[in-house]
């Protein structure tokens, strides 16, 4: 194999020949193959795409350049859950417990915040003393006693996929399907699981805003789960705002865990019930989605779920109190509130935006490697739609310095747009997406009424 | 500047604001910005191009890396010559002493082979002494005394462009019009020339083998000359074969020296008195390129190029008895004759597939900094229309070993095909581009006759 004519070729809409993905992402792998080559490639992959063919090679690569979880001795269909990223979106966190108490194991691999965008990890490790890098064997026991474990992707898994996915954020190639697909598929049939459920945002916070290539990105990764016998499920969410009020690592934390006690805001709470409802249907724990919502909805209410998360933070090396007392979460030491200029019609509460704002802060990741301030970030109490006053509270920023805190309101006051008119956000959830094609989502409407 | 951005912007097709280009690359320059995200970029160039601001930005930015010549105390009309790489395309040597001979400075920087084309300096260097790396000031003193020096471009020459195409050649991003144009016209606005004249080839030997590939090619390098106050014209030229009969360096030095001495073939004479003719008329010395093309006829027939050659090679440290008995040149030790497998017309001459068997011979390099062997190569005779008799010698492989000579053989019977009907060789010259635009090549008929 010469690297550039491979490049050369993919660069010229030319399909590879079997074996060909393999070997170039190998060399990559082994050392061989330098980052130039590999960048040119992916760029050209941005371009012209893979074919079915050459989109399976590289799941196979990625996934074979790692140890594969045989979890096949552990009894029950194991679930996982993939959201492809968004500002305020801490469900993983309140979800994984929910469905463990109702009997499906969860063997969770998250994420560190990437771009704009906040990560399931950087959250759990806002909770003193709170682990996330169990070795394999401690995530078996644990998910064989708790039937869920919160872990990091090891060392082990998919390691080819961890360099690749540092080298496409500096190079501009992150936004690429078939890469995004075959990044989360190939990470995601390596920690052993049986089935996935997958929530797909759209809007200006997600990373492919528009709908038509987020249910393209969500049938490719439901084909690649299906050459691998596992059935994947998708929900279409919105991102074109914050999900839930706080955005940043603690505040979110506590968001969770409020959700958890069945104080948490509307939306994180619908959307989760959304998200458990299938997995307990794809677990076999109930005979639909919409039996499993109502399921999800009573262990919430009832208190199972937080107790789950109880056990889930001891057994993790975390302060467990911190359930009942959220305060022991780091604390940002300046708070500013935001408040509305002008009186009118919550038209707009950007994502993006807030997601960027929320890294300068310190919430988030500038360079790959760096630390962050668990402790700051914003809490939005106002939604699309809702009408307010001039003067009235809209957020609070949490920061480290006044300095940061006047930025941070700032960015906020440009996010929220308040206008006349009405406002138009998208639908919570808009469609699911299986394996027999697109349907628009009913919600809980069709599925069995809200829950408690 | 964030770098990853400037991909995205660049990969999304938004123009980039003015400073961001010299930015970028100046970061790379000096070694900031890794060459990743060089590739990256320059991948994302290849497929959303440089609008004419952009590019202009990146020929100053590489013009500007390193030193700018300045012959401007030197007195003449500097011309220099560029092709854009051939196979067997060794006009230059003749070229140079030829136009330097009737009175027009030749400040020729040339290159080494790449990919599958030959280079100037490679087959200079097949004489015995011959230094390519003269000092600035060595080059602008035997400029002064003889009108021409032939030297690769040296540190001091656009350094950026070098670094650019060494990562160009190795990430699949060499065929870019904006790039090819901007790294050609850097080093030669850097060299201190006042004209230029371009061979811009075209044919399957080419680096851009479709006509309008090459015209807009031209027009670029003439647009980004016409912004620098240098006049440049290119002539459209056929490299569906290759140039004479020579392919391998020390083959073409004897072939360029024939030819200065009135005894070459027909087709390398032919094109090196179309850019000759040009060239003097650029350089003031005559009325039109017709008239200039006679001059020139006359300067090969009565030896005035040949004299000058001896010269510079003297100049520069060669062994000038070489323009005397070319058998000083490296010989291959192993000679082996191809001959027509059936009777009929030479239908094609592949130019490409002969330059890479003539790499694999190693008269070319396969990888940056490797060592060429100068004595290896081909002497094909036949040209596409000629009819053959099967048996017939049509060319003769020079190899270093009987094994190599074999696989040259194989690789020369598949690239000279022999068939029934006529062949549809490109003319030798097609188009003339200039600032008006472009024009048919009349050729030597409307221009006053052949030389001599």
């Amino acid at each position: 194999m010469i690297p550039y004519r491979i490049i050369q070729r993919k660069r010229d809409g030319e399909e590879l020949r079997a074996g060909e993905i393999a070997e170039f992402f190998r060399g990559y792998a082994d050392g061989r193959l330098p980052d130039y080559q590999m960048a040119a490639f992916l760029m050209a992959v941005y371009f012209r795409g893979l074919s079915p063919a050459e989109r399976a090679e590289l799941v196979e690569t990625m996934l074979r350049s790692g140890a594969v979880v045989d979890l096949s001795d552990l009894p029950g269909t194991k679930v996982d859950k993939h959201s492809t990223g968004g500002v305020g979106d801490k469900a993983s966190l309140v979800l994984a417990p929910l469905v463990a108490s109702l009997g499906v194991p969860v063997p969770m691999m998250s994420g560190r915040g990437l771009g704009h965008t906040g990560g399931t990890l950087d959250k759990l490790e806002s909770i003193p003393g709170f682990r996330t890098d169990l070795t394999l064997s401690e995530f078996r026991r644990q998910l064989e006693r708790l039937g869920c474990a919160l872990i990091g992707q090891t060392d082990e898994i998919a390691p080819l996929d961890r360099r690749l996915y540092a080298l496409r954020d500096v190079t501009g190639t992150v936004e690429s399907i078939p890469l995004i697909a075959a990044s989360i598929m190939s990470k995601k049939l390596a920690e052993g699981i049986d089935a996935l459920i997958l929530d797909v945002k759209r809007g200006s916070g997600a990373f492919l805003p528009e709908l038509d290539r987020a249910l393209e990105l969500a049938r490719t990764m439901i084909g690649i789960g299906d050459a691998y016998g596992k059935e994947v499920v998708a929900l279409v969410t919105a991102m074109d705002r914050p999900l839930g009020y706080a955005v940043g690592n603690a505040l979110e934390m506590e968001e969770a865990i409020l959700t958890l006690r069945g104080e948490g805001p509307e939306d994180l709470r619908e959307l989760t019930l959304a998200l458990a409802g299938e997995m307990l249907a794809l677990g076999g724990v109930a005979g639909s989605p919409g039996e499993g919502r109502a399921m999800a909805a009573a262990a919430l209410d009832d208190g199972r779920a937080l107790e789950r998360m109880r056990e889930i933070v001891e057994a993790q090396g975390g302060n467990p109190a911190v359930l009942d007392d959220p305060a022991i979460l780091p604390q940002a030491p300046v708070r500013r509130v935001v408040e509305a200029a002008r009186s009118g019609t919550v038209v707009e509460v950007e994502a993006r935006s807030i997601g960027h704002a929320a890294v300068e802060l310190g919430a988030g990741r500038r360079a790959l490697g760096t630390a962050i301030d668990p402790a700051v970030g914003f809490h939005i109490t106002v939604k699309p739609g809702d009408i307010v006053e001039a003067g009235e509270a809209v957020a609070t920023v949490y920061a480290r310095t006044p300095e940061d805190a006047e930025r941070g309101r700032e960015a906020l006051v440009a996010a929220i747009r308040i206008g006349e008119g009405p406002a138009a956000p998208l639908p919570l959830v808009s469609h699911r997406v299986t394996r027999a094609g697109v349907e628009a989502w009913e919600g809980d409407a069709a599925e069995g009424g809200r829950g408690a």
